[in-house]
């Protein structure tokens, strides 16, 4: 087990109704707020009017900015940062999935910040103050409700990336199974997809002496997939969404790679996609998470023959373990496929043309000196490129 | 899955030497400390030292409070709470076990309020106003370096009570395996049970849709247990400590009971145990857990066949589940003393006359309507009387 330095400051109002006292929640910490949300299915299900009454009940002003996208932008983010300097906002309420989230991050970021805050995701320097920032959840998927992440598209450059730091955990995450119940099925799936993924990310390793996260890793994985397969046929069932949530949360809050060296090639892989195609990051991760698997496994037989035990029900299979392995990584694609997702790049139409200047931005071979991806096996352009092939 | 609210602010620094930082880590806070700690053992291995020098190093002023023993006194609590009044300390540094993480705690709870601090172990209210505590561990166990409780014995009542807050989590815990190597092996075998059974306090529950808890309970269940045989016969395996330690962490940080209805009933029949006769807390849970296990598995056999068949690793055999059920606890009795620990009331030194006394502590009986204990079955003193004559 390698050193580590953990905290994480998040709460977690996990429940029915938990939303409706979102204003009371908040009124310790802001009478004023920045209320940041996507477009109109919040209005659709009735949320919007029940934050709007809470915090009307406890005299908190608030000032709107709707519009967060999938992959969120950061024109948006300046626009926020503009409205509560203008303001005098010193908290964001973000009601929403991943992408407003890491809106109202990179919005907490910079107001207090007298630069850019692109400069933030390009040299992924500390921050010296943040505002605070806080979430009613309707989409389970990237767990930036307790994530210390953010991760933007600037729409200009064509540029999707990441940044990371313990001042922007959520000050808390209101957390109700019931507001996914009208989320179209394959949000569902992305979500499933992205929460594996941050799971399998840090799971992947070569560092040995890990027994307390291996197993916390494989038993969220596999709560995941059993619940994600009751949801694909009853998108109202509380408890599985109850387990998937809780679950998305577990998975990126930090603690399943506490002392473990991590991978994240595929998420830098899928960042790629999602920044020039626009695609949902959850189906970009399937799309390319068997392929990594089947180019990397050598380097650690032992590593993948452990989830494809422990995780995927494959027999233990110790005189012939590649294909053990193989069996594994079918069958996580298979699962993959039974929620409808994506397991091809083709499916997502993505062109071959394409591959090689995805795959040099992911290394940032264009970019100055080549910065190799992944912790368990170190991935070159050349490396990434043939991943891409191989998930055609 | 219950509805749940979690915060826990304690940050985990992990690892080789930190100790030594520990005044660089308490400097932002405070400039002034009440250093705590129990008797000599970190005199001879050298810790008091380590602390005393890094805390010159950043000229922190400290005053010393050495003296606390197992099940952590009252009468040392108030001496702790003249100490840092007549001091003008705001921060304590607890170095040592639980017991002196616990007395730091009441101490923390005591200073700023005006009453007697044993109010709060007997009465459960919240606190307003609580100091910071940091601690250095030196026996993983009770999980007291990120817990919300804390347990202390009043000497001249015998009565032992605990009392639980998020306002007394740890500020920071600093954790280095290499500090327990030198612990005697009894002491690590306490610590184990003692964080089993603040997993299976936890785990055995009534609550239905517990998958992501479940696992998270049954994968650190079975790290613990594989790593303290591995310590059994090796007590400088730097590598088993990493994962006992962190796993007793995580075992009572409150993670793991998120949304479930939880147990408690052998904590509270072991603190009647340890009131009186004054015996390791673990040992204690040893010889009490299988007897409790085997009174009330009917109440829920499912849970207890999951137990023995996820954990114990025994073969699933649903047409004869007791048989099962039976072989779970009969192997978790055989892990225990394997280890070394008491698996009988008889072996801890506890006579058969005080098992009513006990049983009637445990349950309130003798002070107002009785409180029947334990949340998976509801156990009055009778039930209790029962259990400690099975184990006897």
């Amino acid at each position: 087990m390698l050193n580590f330095d953990y905290q994480n400051r998040t709460r977690i109002i996990f429940g029915k109704d938990k939303q409706k006292e979102i204003g009371a929640f908040i009124k310790p910490y802001a009478n004023k707020v920045l209320f940041h949300y996507g477009g109109q299915s919040i209005k659709k299900s009735g949320l919007y009017q029940e934050v709007v009454d809470s915090l009307n009940r406890e005299n908190i002003e608030f000032v709107e900015l709707p519009g967060v996208q999938p992959n969120p932008r950061l024109s948006l983010v300046y626009e926020g940062i503009r409205l509560c300097r203008e303001n005098g906002i010193e908290f964001i309420l973000a009601v929403g999935g991943g992408s407003v989230l890491d809106s109202s991050k990179a919005i907490a970021l910079g107001v207090p910040y007298d630069g850019d805050v692109w400069d933030y995701y390009l040299t992924r320097k500390e921050a010296d103050k943040v505002l605070d920032v806080a979430t009613i959840l309707t989409l389970p998927a990237t767990g930036s409700e307790s994530s210390d992440s953010s991760v933007i598209t600037n729409e200009e450059a064509q540029l999707k990336l990441g940044y990371g730091s313990d001042k922007i955990r959520p000050l808390f995450s209101v957390m109700n199974p019931e507001l996914f119940f009208t989320l179209p099925k394959h949000q569902m799936a992305n979500g499933a997809c992205d929460m594996m993924s941050h799971i399998m990310e840090r799971y992947f390793t070569n560092t040995l002496h890990t027994d307390v996260t291996d197993g916390l890793c494989e038993s969220t994985l596999k709560a995941i997939m059993k619940n994600a397969l009751i949801l694909k046929d009853d998108m109202q069932n509380y408890d599985a969404w109850a387990e998937v949530s809780f679950a998305g949360s577990i998975a990126h809050n930090g603690l399943l790679g506490l002392g473990r060296m991590q991978d994240w090639a595929c998420h830098k892989m899928e960042h790629e996609l999602s920044a020039i195609y626009d695609v949902a990051h959850g189906a970009g991760l399937a799309a390319v998470t068997p392929s990594w698997m089947r180019s990397v496994y050598q380097e650690n037989i032992g590593m993948f023959l452990q989830f494809a035990v422990n995780v995927m029900g494959v027999e233990a299979s110790f005189r012939d373990p590649d294909a053990a392995v193989l069996e594994g990584i079918r069958r996580l694609e298979q699962f993959f496929a039974d929620l409808g997702l994506p397991v091809t790049l083709t499916e997502l139409g993505i062109e071959e043309k394409d591959y090689e200047r995805m795959a040099k931005k992911a290394t940032w071979f264009d970019r100055g000196p080549e910065r190799p991806i992944g912790g368990l096996k170190k991935l070159y352009w050349q490396d990434v490129l043939q991943i891409y092939k191989m998930a055609k």
